[in-house]
């Protein structure tokens, strides 16, 4: 039987992972392939931490060098996060003819032009299912089942930490702070979360999505980016109310002309499927012109879902190897010649619903100026509610639904009503997406 | 820029749907192949009925043979549905050297194992990502990203037209017999609806990915199904009183030794994702060893959503012949060689819980009795409640939810509880999927 030769730099939870699953599931792989996968070389700055798995002799090697060295070795898989030396590695790789299987959405995401047209002139495939919604086949599904669909809008729920965290404040009511802690104690959350939690790590992932769906490469800095350290249990407890659920979502539309490209917390209709995609899980909604909806759901990290994705990659390229063939799907869903420039709407341009909490003083009138402020905008408000009242003199809370209404104005409405004297804190803003 | 040749046989909706997105959508089809794709003939007894699309002289046809026996065409789209003559086009295309692509799980049930043998031996592909789900792209993940993956369990609700009418019998609290007629009148079913309401086009579809997801060819005769035209409203009020909806679930599991593969309206906790899959919706749950769960959810029928998921399939024939190569995946997943004999378990040796629903005389004792029975064959009560009141001397329902029970004991014990005089309609029997 034929073989195909692995070379893993990485060996950390995904990277001792695809290991087990190669060990474990390897019969039932070559049967389906009809070609055994080999691993020669595992590479990591460490090998001496106990992952769960042994090696023969000489596979674990401290020298990233020995994977991109090898002669045998068809395919790199790299799983070492972060942009460098990664980036390194993966040029090197390729440049020696050696296909690249990655999880890194931050690489493909900054370094995307560069690594795809890499993959386009050296003839390598560059697959990445794994970096984006884990066990999703979420990359495969744009690239080659939505190939005749004009898409028009990819919704996510691309980072399982920070919906732990909402799902975790929504169902049991604690605060951000406390939640956070938990997660990272029970290893949902990494000791620095800020790429989960500020929305980072969604933005590479939408950046990722947008890429393949359009046709096109997104400038990252040009990403409007906020994240969830900002919501409160009263947030969650109002969006309740409306009948909302509280959602990092990772948004793309494109409607032909530019494209809304943005990551933020967002109030999702409690009888949407995508709010009721909780805790750790992740999903992917796809809007285009023929299927209209279509919403895969499933673990967007952990060792053993994104090490099966990684090797569904792995078995794609050594099924090209062995029927001989090259460059049959492009690295990025579109030829690099057909790849389109396509503007990014600025935020302040994007209309919408939006959820406003006010935390004012307990005066009379205060309603008519801030309401006064919202109309001079154009922002007519749909529902407004002060869920409790306040101390005497003190601070009362003040939540308003608008219809639609320009980001521009409600932007500048803000502006006027923080300078309030009557206004105790900056207003929250949630957008509403439905 | 090179072109690849299609025919097709079958000119309904898909058959329309898919020639109007070849020409809506055609330059992003050929942006993204790199080839045009390029219809030549589309032949149908009815070439007269209007479809929305005007085709250049010579298009139409009423003679599939000349799409058959064209030299020129590469891929023959097979959209007629039914067993004959679809079986013999199918055969005879692919023996002509032509690939194949076809929405029909009715074919594909009955006579897989000669359409998937006969595409080996004449090495074309046989794709069908369109046979299952529409637009959900279930049939490659199970062989393309899933292939790392032992697969333990597929839950799928794969008939539009049942999903909509219990979901409107659970949300507007219609009887059966009207919701089916206001589908019919909306298209949403057929005039004859059979296959759809009793289960069989499901099982249809759930034989089909059972074949790709463990390697084995599944003898149609032997799945159990049950259609949903006996749910009552009482059934749907009872589940969402004990915090169930109903679903019509083509389920088919796998524990290493043999396969549970049956079709039948199932109890599903509501606050499970696909409980709340709703309408028209289908969606198809995965479980296996690495990702536990998947769930894709999306349009499983219409022509545009099933039109666009056959050019995903023809796009994929095309990128092998642009690329020149042959069989890289297997038309069933495993190879022909790799198939296994795995067993059906019979629905007697299935264990579950159960849903009952007793229509009795208001009569002292009649608890005692039935539960007497239940209790003889090792069945025991979780819950029992008696909806209603029957006016005195009449009749009254008696719902029972069991613990966990063997089948073959809720049978037997039902043939029992059915013989008595006291018991008045044949007791309904709804499986609890949890």
């Amino acid at each position: 039987m034929d073989s195909i030769k692995l070379g893993i730099i990485g060996f950390g939870t995904i990277g001792s992972s695809v290991a087990k699953i190669l060990q474990q599931n390897g019969e039932q792989i070559s049967q389906r392939l009809g070609a055994n996968l080999q691993l020669l070389k595992v590479a990591d700055l460490d090998i001496t931490t106990d992952r769960g798995i042994t090696f023969a002799p000489g596979i674990l090697t401290t020298q990233a060098e020995e994977v991109l060295d090898s002669p045998e070795i068809d395919v790199v898989i790299e799983l070492m996060g972060g942009y460098e030396p990664a980036r390194t590695f993966v040029l090197k790789a390729m440049a020696r003819g050696k296909h690249v299987v990655t999880a890194n959405k931050a690489l493909l995401a900054l370094h995307g032009d560069e690594l795809f047209s890499s993959a386009e002139k050296a003839g390598v495939a560059l697959l990445f299912e794994a970096a984006v919604g884990g066990a999703i086949p979420i990359i495969r599904a744009i690239k080659e089942s939505f190939v005749a669909n004009k898409i028009q809008e990819i919704e996510g729920i691309v980072n399982g930490t920070a919906n732990y965290i909402l799902t975790k404040m929504s169902d049991e009511g604690l605060p951000f702070d406390q939640v956070l802690k938990e997660a990272q104690a029970k290893g949902f959350a990494e000791a620095d979360p800020t790429f989960d939690i500020e929305g980072i790590d969604s933005a590479h992932k939408i950046a990722v999505l947008t890429r393949l769906a359009y046709g096109t490469s997104v400038k990252f800095d040009n990403i409007y980016i906020q994240g969830i350290s900002s919501i409160r249990q009263e947030d969650i407890e109002c969006a309740q109310q409306f009948g909302y659920r509280i959602k990092l979502l990772a948004i793309s539309k494109f409607d032909g002309t530019s494209i809304d490209i943005r990551v933020h917390p967002a109030m999702v209709p409690q009888e949407k499927p995508i709010a009721n995609v909780n805790g750790v899980l992740n999903a992917v909604l796809v809007r285009d012109d023929c299927m209209e909806e279509n919403i895969l759901v499933g673990h967007g990290a952990g060792g053993f879902p994104t090490g099966s994705a990684v090797i569904g990659d792995v078995v794609d390229i050594a099924r090209d190897i062995l029927a001989g063939c090259k460059g049959r799907v492009p690295p990025q869903s579109y030829p690099g010649n057909a790849l389109k420039d396509i503007p990014l709407k600025n935020i302040h341009e994007i209309e919408g619903e939006y959820f406003l909490r006010f935390v004012v003083q307990d005066q009379t009138g205060v309603l008519s100026r801030i309401s006064g402020i919202l109309g001079q905008h154009q922002i007519s408000i749909r529902t407004m509610i002060q869920p409790e009242r306040g101390t005497e003199g003190g601070e009362v809370t003040l939540v308003v639904m608008t219809h639609q209404a320009l980001e521009n104005n409600i932007q500048k409405a803000l502006l006027e009503i923080d300078a309030l004297d009557i206004v105790s804190e900056k207003t929250v803003l949630i957008r509403v997406e439905k």
